[in-house]
């Protein structure tokens, strides 16, 4: 059996470990968002990949849900102490070493796949049970747009990582653009994983600035229309509000309101324009279900939480019973 | 009164803190050797230039000599942990910061010099008594050739860190090569520091590898031989061995001898085709100067140990008091 996963970070990665817990024997892709990789410091940092790979390989940091364990913050203080900005991004010594080895294969000509294959040899070492796959070799940046009475325009971008780290998300999100997505292109394997998947998942990961870009690769999309396995996404909202991180922040500036129906429908049923088969919230917004099946998506509730990978694995197993009934 | 000092990295170091003991209002410049830098892990390391600078803003590592004082190494234990080579340079997470920002402002198109003096911004708070620069803002590295009988040749190049840090000088060095010195130029600042000073110094260093590189980049020869203050240096040889590191190893292969007689008539005189107005060695070698006296170079010896400072500025103020007189 061969899965296909779309994901973002800390919580991709969490619903990664469930899938694996589901579906042990499993060949497993994830599809990781690289949209939110940021170049600091003349390093290339790719949060969500590493948050995989961290987690994936048993090294993440449990309390934070990045990073990684019994990390050290030497070189960043260093940093801090010759003034050099900025200084809002949490760049660990172990994780820099990371940043360091990405950095100096992308300068030596690998495409971003490859490194993070090459990285991967070290975490994952079942590696022919799963693989990392940024969404994209090509550099896609998000950048959000907010208030700004100081410029001309009245608005500024400034990159994810500076709204989400350095401003928490504060400010209101007039735009999110996707620098770069329009002429980017699917990473080797990609869109074979998708056409070659008997499951197909969603994890609920941001739906704006995660599966977001994820979808909006020229090619993904399509392959996922076309593909011949059961497309089941998860909500990452669940009664209002974002499971993780700032998606009731972002989802109004798409359009799109803070409620799992809302998403469900953003991400649309396939042959109705969308990619799902099926669409699974949690049990708090059964409410919802009404809706989105007067809306032609097929729907139902469960418990959501990712306790852990057991619990994480059980619901996943119940959105794959009830879309492939 | 203006100083200017030629010098290499640990040696040198403590020798311009004995300048700085001996002429407190003295405004020292000191033109460091950067032909042992070396790009590692993507990272451009300046080791003299980063050892003079800790040494003289007091962060130096008083045991190594060399690097960062409470220093830790996290990062290279990631970056072996990923297997990456090479793993015999020791490069320290606070050490690893300075090499950061210099590559990342190098990378931005400024020279080195215009770096250095940013990096020396937070260590040299006296900026208007003493500065550092680089002997030149083009690139220049040390090459030993050794013997390797797998090669065609029976021949191979490795970098002078390489060589002295993972080899420890063990090869017989057949050839000392300054791969780019011919093209190099004077960093700016250079012939200015040596044409207006009222006191040119050599430093105790490495005779190839270090003082060598300086007196080699093109111009720097010149303003020394055409300089009106007097040019004293100091043996970094005594009793046939060298106080710190391995020009043993290397003076064979430029034909000068292990002594400090055969070190300063390689420097030479003024006027005689040399650099120097005047040569002090230890008084361990007292019986050299009859025959650096018949070799027309003025010589003294006195107690060359650097001990500490006070110590180190004492057989300076008499190595120059010698020459003035």
């Amino acid at each position: 059996m061969q899965i296909a996963v779309l994901a973002g970070g800390v919580g991709g990665s969490r619903f990664v470990r469930g899938v694996r817990h589901a579906y042990p024997a499993a060949r497993i892709t994830v599809i990781v968002n690289t949209a939110d990789d940021i170049l600091l410091h003349g390093l290339h940092i790719s949060p969500d990949l590493d948050t995989m790979m961290y987690s994936l390989g048993g090294a993440i940091d449990p309390e934070r849900g990045w990073g990684r364990a019994e990390e050290t913050w030497r070189v960043s203080g260093e940093l801090a102490a010759y003034g050099v900005e900025p200084t809002w991004f949490g760049l660990g010594d172990l994780d820099l070493a990371t940043h360091l080895v990405r950095t100096q294969m992308l300068d030596a000509g690998y495409p971003l796949s490859a490194v993070t294959q090459a990285l991967c040899t070290r975490w994952l070492t079942d590696s022919d049970q799963l693989q990392l796959l940024p969404m994209s070799d090509d550099r896609v940046e998000t950048h959000v747009v907010i208030d700004d009475p100081a410029a001309p325009s009245g608005l500024r971008a400034v990159h994810f990582q500076e709204y989400w780290v350095k401003l928490h998300a504060g400010p209101e999100a007039r735009q999110v653009l996707q620098v770069g997505i329009d002429h980017s292109r699917p990473a080797p394997g990609v869109t074979d994983a998708i056409t070659g998947a008997d499951l197909i998942l969603i994890a609920p990961s941001n739906p704006v600035v995660s599966i977001g870009p994820v979808l909006a690769v020229p090619g993904i999309r399509a392959a996922i229309t076309g593909a011949r396995a059961p497309v089941i996404g998860f909500a990452g909202i669940i009664g209002g509000a974002p499971v993780l991180g700032m998606a009731h922040r972002l989802l109004p500036a798409i359009g799109v309101g803070v409620d799992a129906a809302s998403v469900g429908l953003h991400y649309g049923a396939r042959g109705n324009g969308g990619v799902l088969d099926a669409w699974v919230v949690d049990d708090t917004d059964a409410g919802l279900l009404p809706r989105l099946d007067a809306s032609g998506l097929t729907a139902v509730s469960t418990d959501l939480i990712m306790r852990d990978p057991s619990a994480t694995g059980r619901f996943i197993q119940y959105g794959v019973k009830l879309a492939t009934e």
